[in-house]
């Protein structure tokens, strides 16, 4: 397998600046996230405090954006990030259809919409998964949940619908879901995921539901779930000024680092994290050396 | 006088970004430093990594940042802040022609080129001066030397040599100077200024010149020296990720606050600096009011 010098993650303001500036440091990138950017950029109105692009419509911005990584020849590998594990000489990177391994990482997932639900964090990895693709295969047979914060998450239950003997689904939006016949729509508020050592129900407004499983779809995953044992300062990545995270080649950037959310903010950030990976990069190689 | 909410010192790509946001917010703006914007950014030939603005000019950057202060209807005093003094509520601001008034203050002035020379801290505002038109006075019918970093410093030479009973200038720069018959040109190295209470004498590679003041006119002043008291850490202000400095009121941003060096970096910071001000400012008045 490719290791890449350095892996970004996030096509928001901030990954795209850390991506342009690794790429003019000749190491060898992967920029992990969506082809059409960030969403954040695309529906803004008027972007007034852009330094030197004035008075910019958010679509504008993301063509500026895309005009950059064209003139680098910076490609953007669709996919999204289920887990990141600091394997200690590098990170193994593990997406629904692929895993990568890169020596350091740059977060740059922006910020995470909305709180877990209770008991979502005791019960990660016992029952609770953020990704149908990675973990469907352990539900063969049972009975899941799938919460789907937007349409497109449908896709997903129809994936587990193939292999779980019956999935529920709960739509965090107000579209009608379309969805196979053998999949049971239910148009309720999720409250809670109960279980001791494992899921065992999923608690909803007005009722409970025995699951094996509830897969959380969300477009974000809170940092210290992307990144098991990653510091984080009150739902932030926490990072000092070079933007180092606490553990050594793990860099973050942008609005996932805090306040204030801002554009030129996050691309300020952008290139200090991967100039600090650089530099990271480079201390690796001189004391292998030594 | 005019009470500034925040003054910009520094019309770099960090002061920049600093007024455009500061104005956003509809704060009054003083915007201090030149109206060619920043050395730094015009004289650069290619620029690669200023998100959004791919394979652009140094003149070209410089352009759109001028575009960006037009379109905000932000415009630029030209001067050169020799001292800001914390007045606890305000901040004040000298320039060799005026001084101003501000509530909060962003220094943004860049990396101080060079090194202090030996004495030059020790013996400041004790005949060493880093201003022609605001010590003048000072050195009426006395001897001083006059330490030019650029040919633009043989102006305030001859400023001097109108008021001082002699002038001897040393160009730190390889063109000739084309100074008044009067002051007198010295092609040597100063090495070091030497007196125990006062200026005494001007130490050069090959000799020694009795001096009652030393003007050191390079293009920046040492960010301690800006304003006494600032905390500094390795020649930069000290600042945490708000930008705030060790002084309440004062924020900085860019260069001048750490490497790396580079313009989207300074940009974003500027930017912080300015929310940052804001909030300094928002959270005066409601403390005020309580
Ligand atoms: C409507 C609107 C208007 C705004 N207007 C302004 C404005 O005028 N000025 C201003 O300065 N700011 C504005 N903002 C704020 C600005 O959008 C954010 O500060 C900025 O986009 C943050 O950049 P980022 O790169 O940190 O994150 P984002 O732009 O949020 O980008 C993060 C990217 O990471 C991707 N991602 C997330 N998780 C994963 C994963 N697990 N795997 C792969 N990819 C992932 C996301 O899909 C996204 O593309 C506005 C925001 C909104 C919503
Ligand atoms: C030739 C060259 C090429 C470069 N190329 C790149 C590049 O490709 N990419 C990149 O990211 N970076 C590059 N850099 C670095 C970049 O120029 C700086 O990081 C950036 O300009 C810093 O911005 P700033 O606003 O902090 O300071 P500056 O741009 O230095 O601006 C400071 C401003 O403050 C003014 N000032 C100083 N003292 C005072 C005072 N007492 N009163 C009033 N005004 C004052 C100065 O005149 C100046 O206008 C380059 C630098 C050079 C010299």
């Amino acid at each position: 397998m490719q290791r890449y010098q350095i892996a970004v993650i996030g096509t928001g303001p901030a990954g795209l600046s850390a991506a342009v500036t690794a790429k003019i440091r000749n190491k060898t990138v992967l920029l992990l996230g969506r082809q059409s950017l960030s969403a954040k950029v695309q529906k803004a109105h008027a972007i007034q405090n852009y330094l030197g692009l004035p008075n910019i419509s958010g679509e504008a911005l993301r063509q500026a954006f895309q005009d950059h990584l064209d003139a680098m020849q910076l490609s953007i590998t669709e996919a999204k990030v289920s887990m990141v594990y600091a394997m200690g000489d590098y990170f193994a990177i593990q997406t629904a259809d692929e895993n990568y391994e890169a020596e350091s990482v740059i977060l740059a997932t922006g910020v995470v919409q909305g709180r877990p639900f209770p008991g979502e964090e005791a019960l990660l990895g016992r029952g609770v998964s953020y990704c149908a693709t990675c973990d469907a295969p352990l539900y063969r047979g049972k009975t899941v949940a799938v919460i789907g914060a937007s349409p497109k998450e449908e896709a997903e239950a129809e994936f587990l619908a193939e292999v779980a003997q019956q999935v529920y689904y709960l739509p965090l939006y107000a579209e009608t879901p379309q969805l196979s016949a053998t999949i049971k729509v239910i148009q309720d508020s999720p409250t809670a995921i109960l279980g001791s050592q494992k899921v065992e129900r999923l608690q909803t407004k007005s009722g409970e539901y025995p699951v094996d499983g509830v897969f959380i779809l969300r477009d974000s995953i809170a940092p210290n779930q992307l990144v098991p044992g990653l510091q984080t300062e009150e739902n932030h990545v926490a990072v000092n000024r070079r933007m180092e995270t606490s553990i050594p080649g793990c860099f973050a950037c942008g609005d996932l680092v805090g306040k204030p959310y801002q554009y030129i903010k996050s691309a300020g950030e952008g290139n200090v994290a991967a100039l600090s990976a650089v530099a990271y990069l480079d201390e690796k190689k001189r004391s292998a050396r030594a």
